[in-house]
């Protein structure tokens, strides 16, 4: 059980520390368009980690973009064991901007909600969890582990340079346990632990045709259209079962267990609710065939097109046909499917589907694996019990079709299965315009948190592995 | 033979006819984002045929858009026959602006050609015309014809509202000939007559999809993505060798002729040069089997994207399912297909093809019928001698690809089979960035213009058919 005197301090504090957040908020941190505005974010957080007694500093930015801040602080026992803390103060883009209630990086509270873009998605999770961190050291005696946290901010442009970093300091971050949040309750009132995440694999396609826009008319029957071209290669990227085409993109999909598919089953998942919450009157994508909806978006992999553009977008017309056209598509992976491997089948898929006329480049954006988490580590325990104490209700074991490409790299490069202790919630319209996160999720949040830290020792020293395989039987 | 009076008229004006075309560069007289500067060209307009003598006025702008120009002026002689002639002052939008070399609308003579936006297309032929005007008036004892002039500012947005305003003004503009100058030479120093056009049917259409950007993470395979299923749809519109698939698309095509497959296969086209001069390696556009790239072009309805825009179209990665996207698609017409059919086949499709949990919407931007003129009326025979007069050599009898609607109407609506009297340049760009016209076919096309006037006369009175039904034997 958490400390009184800890929960209190919690309670007591929660207006200083929705201000704190509110501060963080202003910042537009969007790691490809304001590595000035994601340094200032990363300066403040190392100040604020600072304040709260930790050593504090910034690495990885030496290339201009997002760094990454680093800090540590000792427990109050030399003897407790260390726990690496991940979030990220990256933000996504806001547009579009006209869809906003209030501007994105003027952080508003309505209704219970606390509206701003990074208010879920991290910003949010990673201040109720440093909370947690002032709470145990203002007013639980010191911390229950030795504590080192490191906050990314490329997180939403696919963590580039994260997996050379970690594994450069492979010794400086080791740890016995990991905590991430960054992943949200299944529905409101359910807690839930992710402990499945898809990797990605996303890359830009340009077509280009003649060397200059040239009239439609004239030239209309003889010259291959760019964007004509773009929407036949990304027509042939499904089936007309919703399978995606590219060769060898199933090879390494390691299939649903019965366990995981009865337990999705029985979640309590309203599909025609679900539609309805996205606006949408029916759901359509995916494999259609052998999966139901839920399924396909946590335990099968996927293939969307997340923009394109060619040729003359303002009003009205012109008659052209483009130069050039480009999609930007991302490739939703699991366990064990390869970014590389992918990335290798749409280079050459994209060659095949090059028609005269077309010449094509290919950029590959981001790419991050697949992670299963072992559900029986010490961790994990600790977290479900974190939950259960600060939410009244013991977690559901869920997974998520994102990526959270940092749980993967801790895994594979610091051998250990992180907890992802989340607190958003699917109202949060994370990625979305009018972002938002619950106030009483953002402060429940910092008690789980802080139980968390006061649980885990136990569960370490209980035993269990730390990094299991990550298959479930 | 023209007056030597007038070819003298006109070789001393060059220099400022050349500046009062470049003053009319000047204005940015884009239809639908700049209705204020094609107000303004047109009221330069008008003062200028003022200037000439002609009774001007504006007409047909009352909805903010850009006006038609209307004047008249009287023959030498009372007895003479009435001459129509139409052109336009709207021009293409300038984008993509960073691929000029000079600005577009700052005209500048590099290497005796004339560039800006508008050059060629149309303001260039326009003011070749007004010279030749001008020549007959000032030097050559007044025009040979009585004139009726009419130029239009809607032409490259698909002359909206131009059916409706020639058919109420039916009467106003009934003429004995009609004379259009927005078209070219097959190749330098081949003039050349256009008798076939081909007609527009021009759409955009939209698919919504969820409400608002949503994580591609968290509901990719649920969630039908509107730029996947945009692309299916425009992929869905061409079958494996390049025929349209939409319903009853071909139903109304007059085939081409056996007299035109052999006149065209004899033109001095090189396809390979035609190739490597938009800068594509390949020609691989429209039906393959059975049809050459030229009859493609000239003599075959085809379908192209003319714009494509959906979700993050930015720098970097952005993990979205977008709310929509939305497609430009006009198809080109040949006789005797009618727009309207076309644009139901069009909705059908569209209606076929929209997955579930997509919502379509689909506007119509621009309806014209193609025509074909006929190749022994008055006004082709006057055309071609005074091409051949100006440039020395018999025009060839071509036809284009692309739409110069005003002259179905004049067919239609008036009666009469125009002759297309144009004298730009394949190089001339038109369209796309770095349009030009080269100085001395705008000179000589002031000569050709003026050489028509004086031939027209002669060849109504040795009668043939005005309006020939426009089908080749």
């Amino acid at each position: 059980m958490l400390p009184e005197s800890v929960v209190e301090y919690l309670r007591a504090g929660a207006r200083r520390h929705l201000d704190e957040l509110m501060e963080l908020l202003r910042l537009p941190s969007v790691a490809n368009t304001e590595p000035r505005q994601c340094r200032l974010c990363a300066e403040r957080l190392a100040a604020h980690l600072e304040r709260l007694g930790m050593a504090a500093r910034l690495e990885g930015g030496d290339d201009g973009g997002p760094p990454n801040v680093l800090a540590t602080a000792l427990a109050a026992e030399a003897a407790a064991p260390t726990l690496l803390l991940y979030g990220h103060y990256d933000v996504q883009p806001p547009d579009p901007l006209d869809q906003w209630q209030s501007p994105p990086f003027e952080p508003r509270v309505r209704d219970g909600w606390l509206f701003a873009r990074g208010a879920s998605d991290d910003k949010g999770q990673v201040m109720a969890q440093l909370a947690a961190v002032e709470a145990w050291q203002r007013a639980g005696g010191g911390l229950p582990v030795h504590l080192k946290v490191l906050l990314e901010g490329r997180e939403e442009i696919g963590s580039p340079g994260l997996e050379a970093f970690v594994a450069a300091r492979a010794a400086e971050l080791a740890a016995d346990a990991a905590v991430i949040s960054d992943t949200g309750f299944l529905r409101d009132g359910l807690p839930s632990i992710t402990y499945g995440l898809r990797g990605l694999a996303y890359v830009e396609v340009d077509f280009h045709g003649p060397s200059r826009d040239v009239h439609s008319g004239e030239h209309g029957g003889a010259v291959t259209n760019p964007i004509n071209a773009l929407a036949g290669l990304i027509a042939a990227m499904h089936d007309a079962d919703g399978r995606v085409t590219l060769p060898g993109f199933y090879d390494d999909v390691v299939e649903l267990t019965e366990r995981e598919r009865r337990e999705w089953a029985a979640l309590p998942i309203d599909e025609a609710e679900y539609a309805r919450s996205l606006g949408v009157e029916a759901l359509g994508a995916g494999e259609r065939r052998g999966y139901t909806p839920l399924e396909r978006r946590w335990g099968r992999p996927t293939l969307d097109c997340n923009g394109i553009v060619g040729g003359y977008t303002a009003a009205g017309s012109k008659t052209i046909i483009p130069a050039a056209a480009s999609a930007k598509i991302s490739m939703r992976l699991v366990s064990d499917q390869d970014p590389a491997k992918v990335v290798e089948g749409m280079r050459q898929f994209v060659a095949a589907h090059t028609p005269p006329g077309i010449r094509a480049e290919l950029r590959v954006n981001a790419e991050s694996r697949p992670v299963l988490l072992g559900r029986d580590t010490p961790a994990m325990r600790a977290g479900c019990a974190a939950m259960e104490e600060a939410f009244g209700r013991a977690p559901a074991m869920i997974r998520c079709g994102a990526s959270v490409p940092v749980t993967e790299l801790i895994q594979r490069l610091l051998g250990l299965d992180a907890v992802l202790l989340g607190f958003g919630l699917p109202e949060d319209n994370v990625h979305s315009p009018n972002e938002r996160l619950r106030l009483d999720q953002f402060h429940r949040g910092a008690v789980a948190a802080a139980a968390f830290l006061g649980l885990l020792p136990r569960e370490l020293s209980a035993g269990g592995c730390a990094s299991a395989p990550g298959r479930i039987a």
